[in-house]
């Protein structure tokens, strides 16, 4: 549910109240990326996520860095910027506003392309890794707003489409079906929104 | 020099034209913390640097993916807002604004003590790691600018002498002899200030 994770109860597993959160055991651990290495290390799962050539997981650590100010902070932008502002808080963004960040998305998808996928067929190289997993769950951000991130994008989409082949289409559908439905979200409940006003506008600014 | 990396030499190495960039042979490579993952790994350092211990290993990553948005972001809207957009690119920055970049940096500096820093030595435990060299370098910034980071806060500036113990007083000055004289910064070059301003301008808001 949106906003769930400002309760108390979260607050105990999280102190900064942010999601996602593992916990493994008394083990406690955040951000998203931090997370993803640890279960690819605890696992031991297939090379290709991460992989033991050198230049190769320096080329996925390249993305993973990159894309914390550039991809992921452009698509929350547009999503909040799009819907969850004026529908789910129901605080007006002006039309200036919301088309400089649409801008703004439009130039970090094409360093997406030009300078990470390129013509290769996964971000970091010929197999599917982790910086393909991290970008794609971004730009399902913009899409669940309702943006046409792929339109005359044709390297972009044929992209996704390996990405979702990759990772397989059920897994990849229920992995995005909640923020696919954000353009349909109803204003949120007072309370939740009084929570989230203040650390939504840092995040976003 | 500032400015040095808008050259076309430079673009010729890195197409994004931001430093830091790795160039090795014939593999470059951009993103600060890629490059420091990369030369832990190439150069086999000692393992406190980055630790082959799950969990401890998972903390470093842990603070590497936070301090992207977080104290990166703020440390350099810092240095921008309050030397050198005024005084180096001799734009104006109002005086609320200025007061919020900096309260923000307040918020994030306690975060940094307060989930990260604990009543640890370091960072992600006992030992100095990736993640504190990160750390002195973002803070760094601030610092260049005039800011009293660590006033009033001794268990940062304890962990800040500890770090610099680490790392070696020679070292430590020479990695921020640049920075440390922000604050003296003469105004710039126009074709330099014409070159930077709109990148500076997408960098900070």
């Amino acid at each position: 549910m949106w906003g769930q994770h400002l309760s108390d109860a979260f607050a105990q597993i999280s102190p900064l109240q942010k999601v996602p959160v593992l916990k493994d055991g008394d083990f406690t651990l955040t951000e998203s990326v931090a997370i993803l290495l640890y279960l690819t290390r605890k696992y031991k799962v297939p090379d290709h996520w991460y992989p033991q050539d050198l230049q190769a997981r320096a080329r996925v650590d390249e993305y993973l860095a990159w894309q914390h100010t550039a991809l992921r902070r452009n698509c929350l932008r547009a999503l909040w910027h799009k819907v969850m502002l004026p529908v789910f808080l129901g605080e007006p963004v002006s039309p200036e506003m919301l088309a400089a960040t649409l801008a703004k998305l439009d130039v970090t998808l094409q360093v997406l392309e030009d300078k990470f996928l390129q013509d290769k067929a996964f971000l970091a190289g010929p197999h599917v890794s982790l910086a393909d997993l991290v970008a794609i769950t971004e730009l399902m951000h913009p899409v669940g707003a309702g943006c046409q991130v792929f339109k005359d994008r044709p390297k972009l989409a044929a992209w996704r489409q390996r990405v979702e082949a990759a990772v397989g289409e059920v897994l990849f559908q229920e992995a995005h079906e909640v923020i696919l439905k954000a353009k349909n979200s109803q204003p949120a409940d007072p309370i939740i929104k009084q929570k989230l006003m203040s650390r939504v506008l840092a995040m976003i600014q």
